[in-house]
């Protein structure tokens, strides 16, 4: 239940952070690319291609080290439908390798159209008498901007298929206070998200305190990701903004409980273009993605000391 | 520019409204489940194409009297890769029809995977030489919770290829007001929202008044409706909410104005699933959608009187 089976693979990788999937074209190593469009021509699916064997690579690199990958929809949907294929099966590969998947889609409707998000990303489709997985995430980011009427539908699935949602509370970007920092009668908008999650995770609670609602809180806002931490108890963090985006290990710390518990941080370029950093040959891409995973497992694990579920 | 070639459809169709495109597999008529599943077998593939045979249907019914369709995102998603490359194929198919594409995605994001949304639905992507569109849309809809982080990358993106988006202000659900109508200093949220719009459209600003930052405004909330109209001047509204959600043609009336221009009105359960309604055999369904388009339109221009872009 909930998001259980992620805790259980962060104690397990004692490494709480999760390697964003967000393959842009540029990344992809040459030989790769060369490959791909040489077989498929430069289309859409040669691109599609390419993006496949580079996130291929990556998860082979990683997944006895980190206990999950972030895909992030936006850049496959940009390579059309057969990006979206390459989504899909980033996802399969994963799962095949016991990576627990959370799928960046930041869906938000409602009724039956949230129901339709839910099945797609969560869930099993009928289709006659058969029944399907649609697409193969163990998690999935949502808007809560429309209210309850956009969240409950997830909770059902979530609990039918042992899954789990991250709802946008506090973004990394620098623009977020525009909204989310207004002050509604003295309370910042990002804390009224909160408290939504911790009265929508009621109904997906988990053995380890945690419910299956967690929060997406933004690592360059420490000062907020500190206050979350203490009015959100049950709520599990999404930490994205490490790295690129400027924050530090000592950024995030707060997020973490006594047991090391609370939180799960991003890193999509870092990792990624680590080989391009390093300015190492590109076909080590895959070892020098490892070699960041592991440089910031240890950093802020400095941070967050040993993880564990034993009840203390 | 903006949301002018949308005006253009309406002006041209005398009809302000949306046919929505949300096909579940249950609003299908059983003779095209049948044929799909005969060809494909009871699996993804032949949901799929049993969607684009309904779609088709309904496009061919519509198309020289309704100016826009509006496919969601979300009940193509539901049927996996599969019925993401149905929606392809739909958008493809009314554009094929003359018809204005708005895409129901409600994406979000920030700085770069905002653009890669921006690219996917609106846009254009390169691949070595060549280039490509991922999606067919017009426009779409999305949300504005990340502040302008997560709109500017779509302004650069509708400016260099003439297409619009309509971002969540005040949604048609029952649980809308849990955050949106919350005051901030004595003003909605939504409010802030609208006025982000106006701000935002300044960058995209149109030929007959209405900028390429429209707004989602539910049929379901009419004060709301007209107090959006008198403050957001040059923004144009999307209206879900009417008829399967309760609202009727009197409560968006305060949507458009002297020259009947100033929103679009979506029905999507309405028009699919006339033929359930009218009890007619379900080979009728593209027929008995079409004769609610003509109803609804009919109601509707009760209200809107003569739709015309001439400077009065």
């Amino acid at each position: 239940m909930a998001l259980d089976r992620l805790i259980e693979k962060i104690e397990q990788t004692q490494n709480p952070t999760v390697a964003g999937l967000d393959p842009k074209l540029d990344y992809v190593p040459e030989y790769i690319k060369k490959k791909c469009f040489e077989k498929h021509g430069e289309t859409l699916k040669g691109a599609a291609k390419a993006l496949y064997e580079f996130n291929k690579g990556l998860i082979d690199a990683l997944y006895d080290i980190v206990p999950a990958v972030k895909p992030q929809a936006a850049y496959y949907e940009m390579y059309g439908v057969a990006g979206v294929k390459a989504l899909y099966k980033t996802q399969e590969y994963a799962r095949s390798k016991g990576m627990y998947v959370i799928t960046d889609g930041k869906r938000n409707d409602i009724g039956t159209t949230m129901e339709a998000y839910a099945t797609a990303h969560l869930g099993k489709v009928k289709v006659g008498g058969e029944e399907y997985e649609p697409f193969l995430g163990d998690a999935l980011t949502v808007n809560g901007y429309l209210g309850s009427d956009g969240i409950k539908p997830l909770l059902k699935v979530c609990k039918e298929n042992d899954k789990g949602i991250f709802v946008l509370v506090k973004t990394s970007n620098p623009s977020s206070g525009e909204l989310q920092d207004r002050p509604v009668a003295g309370t910042p908008i990002y804390e009224l998200m909160g408290n939504m999650c911790e009265e929508w995770g009621k109904e997906l609670s988990g053995v380890y305190g945690y419910s299956g609602v967690g929060a997406v809180t933004g690592a360059t806002y420490p000062e907020q990701i500190k206050r979350l931490r203490e009015i959100l108890p049950h709520t599990f963090f999404l930490i994205p903004g490490y790295g690129a985006q400027g924050a530090t290990a000592a950024d995030i710390a707060a997020a973490f409980d006594k047991n090391g518990l609370g939180g799960i941080v991003n890193s999509s370029r870092g990792i990624m273009c680590a080989y391009q950093k390093e300015k190492c040959s590109e076909r080590e891409f895959a070892e020098a993605a490892r070699r960041e995973a592991i440089r910031m497992r240890d950093e802020i694990m400095g941070y967050v000391g040993k993880i564990t579920t034993a009840k203390g």
